[in-house]
């Protein structure tokens, strides 16, 4: 399977620009081939004229074709087979088995937001029907769906170079929604990502969606998604990355003249509670299962538990020896870049300077491997220190211990947004504990109960998002089919002829859909 | 009924600071006793802290205590009686039959929203069920519902001194939704928003809702609204005003260290396009509802039509003549304030300067009414000139003669976002313009067919929003019950245990709400 190394403007290959940069296989170091060219600004310009070119026509076809080109891009991914794994696996340093798990689960994805396409009901229809006779005015006829927002920038996640990535969560909700992608490949995978292009652009012809519908571009500098995110024709933004990179972003998109909106999900801290009786009752459990949380693709996930939080006392230090045994059973792992790893080190190191050290995993840290870590302070410092309370993007874990329950209610309310916070222990106490649930349900965008944050469902009731920083907009997800509604926006139709109406707002509900008639659900004809 | 004029905090009066301002009557240039207190940043810290501190247990307040209490606010400005209208009239200068109707507005909405909180699905409720035996990892069980952001701050609009004032949509659709409010007082009206905001204070009394729900705060200058604004504790912001106030607020709200969401909806030009049959079937008919529509509530309405555009012709000018003669007839009107009325002056002016003026209404301009105008430019002229297209809020259109077709749908592509735009034709010619259809569907919230957009319906199917600068977020309403969702946002719990469940996931479905369990909507019971 070769690679071209350009960018992908329509389903074609740019004339290459004269800044390229090349992938490193980061457990070895070694550059790979070909070299990349780096989006100039008259490639930033074509994609997005394309993407503007496309949206007319693709904003208004049927579901069926969308959800057909989404199968189609499905079927492509799996029939790129194992190479693009290996480009993967060699960009990124994350092992095959993980790899194809991940391929399952975008292709996974992929079907899902298909299957949501032919159910039809995403797009909120809600009909108020007319009342001629009602004083002093007549009451109008009013029909209301969502409707795409338009051509769309999406940014590449690192750590899931295929269901973040090109033909990821982003991407395909946005597709979904009828809108255009202008993508934005992350600049450590560009290989994978070229390989996915493809894939999406053989679907586009197979499904006989225009070709601008998606565009790739690469960049290893800021500036190529920048430019993208100011530029005029784009009216949305989905980025999943560091705080750093998504609030840069997001503060670009609302110093535009016209202001659009950017779904940035930026990671957190994903703080664990441990309740009593799940110390006492299953800490070696509990311990093994946190462990495999943390090391988990050697840390490098958005719900990654940072920190965990329990009243000190003998059964809490039982709780955090036996943590410390597992993370020295842990082994180094190769992370997904070389600047990743060295950020992961300094901050390991920083936070152990003020803290106590319990564990480190395996023998030693090398200049490739990552060595995993455990760290534990008390409440106040916790408390009082904003730097211990910042994400560490790696395998490593802060143990945290209260002085009493209060001060733990203290903690939990001193957190900034979370993708998720858990709870450990017996529904009794949870359900006695319900204040620190209400502190928690103000602070995240999932609140799980007796589990482990990592592997985040894909379904129609996940919230993957939380308030700020966790997400700049916490009134959506990223994962699931919810997801689908960050790219589109309601238009409400007032005494329109039924044959200029969208199918889905006509008086016959030849689609079958779910729709708010006067206040009530419905799939009846009118 | 005797007015204070301090600030409202948590139901109570503050100690006035040493700013105060009083309101004018724009009908005669007097001012109205008595002073109003500014407030100071010691009220907004308290105001605040009081919304805070409601908001821990108001959020969880069983959605029929938040019913009743929308009703109970709806009886109390009811009980208010004439005073308030004579207030508010004397405050805004619109007259009292109109400010009866707007209160009728008030309390229906308000009963509305009522009646959206005892349906209750608005929360959105969505189950996917655990699947212990699927492999390799079992499925978890996961339940997302809509929860309250926050304390809210809200801008009164001038132009609603009680739809979308004190109690008016934003802070309705903010109660509903659980969060608490803190209110920015429209300078123009203090009065009527004392009254208001005391009708609030004793209904929560009355509802058993915790006083800081909803506090009043005072302020002539820029510098209140924006402390509120930057306000850690403030979560969401709604606002209803002039693009440059809208502007600042979002622009404010965007350089918080944790920005948050602003919904300002900040007006437009509403577009008027007639296809030829429409101007020579009914060109008197036509006329006169536009003049109407131009007129109405001396043209303080965002969704006043402030640009008619058709092609030019004999039909055309027919049209215009009509319309101008009909303009004629108008009366000049007191503006809402004088500032106002020197803006909408010097708009006309500037404009006039650039374009031919058909027709001024009644009989002069004077210090206090502003004029009714009507404005004619060609295709060209407008197309050239971004300052034609700017809104000038008063009762002034400007009929803009297209070339040709093609011109009309050029006209059509550069405008901005829009609240509403409309077309005036057959049902036939609508079909044939699809292409019109499609591009105003980019631009607009709402798309009206034979109509006029004045008159905005309060209902399930409203969208009353558009893209910016229509509003600062397209995606929401700030009309109708859609508009609640604006103050929320999904929390998802996983496998967390039914008493530690909020009651609308729990497996029985006491509320009997529709929910999406595993992607099918159902109000059964688990």
């Amino acid at each position: 399977m070769e690679l071209i190394g350009g960018n992908v403007i329509g389903g074609a290959y740019s004339a290459p620009g004269d800044v390229t940069f090349n992938a490193t296989d980061p457990s070895t170091g070694a550059q790979l081939e070909p070299a990349f060219a780096e989006a100039t600004s008259a490639d930033v310009d074509a994609a997005v004229a394309q993407a503007e070119h496309a949206f007319r026509t693709y904003a208004l076809s049927p579901s069926e074709q969308r959800s057909k080109f989404l199968r189609a891009i499905a079927d492509e991914i799996i029939a790129l087979g194992a190479p693009l794994l290996e480009r993967a696996s060699a960009e990124t340093g994350l092992p095959m088995a993980r790899l194809e798990g991940e391929r399952g689960r975008t292709v996974s994805q992929l079907r899902l937001f298909a299957d949501h396409l032919d159910e039809g009901s995403w797009v909120e229809a809600r009909i108020d029907t007319a009342d001629a006779s009602r004083t002093p005015l007549p009451k109008p006829d009013l029909r209301r769906m969502l409707v795409p927002l338009g051509p769309v920038a999406v940014f590449g996640a690192s750590n899931f170079p295929l269901a973040f990535s090109v033909a990821g969560g982003d991407t395909v909700s946005a597709l979904a929604a009828g809108c255009t992608v202008v993508f934005k490949a992350h600049p450590a995978h560009p290989g994978t990502s070229e390989l996915a292009a493809g894939a999406i652009a053989r679907a586009a012809a197979s499904a006989d969606v225009p070709a601008g519908v998606f565009s790739l571009l690469h960049g290893w500098s800021y500036e190529v998604g920048l430019s993208l995110v100011r530029h005029p024709r784009i009216m949305a933004v989905g980025f999943t990355g560091s705080l750093r990179g998504g609030r840069a972003i997001f503060d670009a998109a609302a110093a535009r003249p016209d202001p659009i909106p950017v779904y940035a999900e930026m990671g957190s801290i994903n703080p664990v509670f441990l309740l009593p009786s799940a110390m006492a009752d299953r800490s070696a459990m509990l311990a093994q299962g946190l462990a495999q949380a943390i090391a988990m693709g050697v840390g490098q996930f958005c719900t990654n538990p940072g920190v965990i939080v329990g009243v000190r006392g003998v059964v809490f230090d039982k709780l955090a020896s036996d943590l410390a045994a597992q993370v020295e059973k842990l082994q180094p792992g190769v992370m997904l870049y070389g600047q990743l790893r060295e950020s992961y080190t300094n901050a390991v190191e920083r936070a152990g300077a003020k803290s106590e050290v319990l564990a480190r995993g395996g023998s030693g840290d090398d200049a490739l491997r990552a060595q995993p870590a455990l760290l534990r302070t008390d409440g106040a410092h916790f408390l009082a220190d904003p730097e211990l309370r910042e994400e560490m993007f790696g395998p490593v874990s802060v143990v945290v211990a209260a002085s009493d329950y209060m001060e733990l209610e203290r903690i939990a309310e001193a957190l900034e947004g979370q993708l998720t916070a858990t709870i450990h222990g017996t529904a009794e106490e949870l359900h006695s504990h319900a204040r620190l649930v209400e502190i928690l349900t103000r602070k995240v965008g999932r609140l799980l109960f007796n589990g482990f944050p990592t592997g985040v469902e894909v379904g129609h009731a996940m919230q993957h998002g939380g308030p700020y920083p966790a997400s700049s907009d916490s009134r959506t997800t990223s994962v699931g089919t919810a997801a689908i509604t960050r790219f589109a926006r309601p238009v409400c139709y007032q005494n329109f002829p039924e044959a200029s109406l969208p199918v889905a707002l006509r008086g016959k509900n030849s689609l079958g859909i779910w729709r708010l008639v006067n206040g009530a659900f419905s799939r009846e004809d009118l």
